[in-house]
């Protein structure tokens, strides 16, 4: 599958990488995260050629993860997170986790989240059953459906996992 | 900063790009996680240029997220996740959730992921407090301190949030 095809592939993760997909976008939804709104903040953060700044910034908004506010007199305009953008988070808290644990030397100097009321970090992400047990990767099959069935109608999808 | 630089980044978010921030690692990471070991099965399910599937195997490898299992005689080498490479499914976890709130339509063909034992889906991952709370993204600080130091040792890190 080519990249520009992912974002009509019946897999999710597909049509997230299709929309979200390359390092650059990354780096711009953590910076937006964060509270920066404007070009040259983003450029001067993330430290990208400004054509792929702006082509990138161009593809957010037409894909509904941000949307442009429109500046007041003399002042440049905000790329503002949208509420389907906001939701990404998650998928940045997991990135940031994943990197804590398993990049960093103990010396090394690491940048952190903490909740602003309490000075604390967020709990470790956990991905969790209904009964509350933690799910690993081999726990889980592969299944099909139309997005709005309920699960039971949905029908397995072949992987090795589950010839195994 | 440039992608090669984003290695020695103090952000783990910026470090783990460097490791997987591509589509086509990310799709090799998801596949991974269904049980897929081989070159020829990565190949045929990710439809990726033979050239850049080695490219991205050898340096998912040299990363320690994946890990080559001799064959036996006859069989292909094999590519099976480390307990690094396994700890990302968090990640997966999150964009897959992310994708399915917000990338289709309900009559749509969607892959999904189920508990083997239940068959029903995970619970919606959430970025919770100590005292858990849900936090969003206006809920957090950044700060910066070394790896090992207590949170209470860190440093503010000027982002827009904070001046705000």
């Amino acid at each position: 599958m080519k990249l520009r095809e992912l974002g009509g592939s019946a897999c999710p993760i597909d049509r997230s990488l299709y929309e979200v997909g390359d390092a650059w976008t990354l780096q711009i939804l953590r910076d937006a995260m964060h509270g920066v709104t404007r070009f040259t903040d983003f450029n001067k953060r993330i430290g990208v050629a400004t054509n792929i700044l702006t082509a990138r910034l161009q593809k957010l908004v037409a894909v509904g993860i941000l949307e442009i506010r429109e500046p007041m007199a003399g002042n440049s305009r905000e790329y503002v997170l949208t509420e389907k953008g906001r939701d990404f988070h998650l998928v940045l808290s997991a990135l940031r986790q994943w990197g804590q644990k398993h990049l960093f030397e103990d010396d090394e100097l690491m940048t952190r989240v903490i909740d602003a009321r309490t000075g604390q970090p967020p709990r470790q992400l956990s991905l969790t059953a209904e009964d509350g047990m933690e799910l690993t990767p081999e726990d889980m099959l592969v299944v099909k459906s139309r997005a709005a069935d309920p699960i039971e109608a949905a029908e397995p999808v072949d992987t090795p996992r589950r010839r195994a």
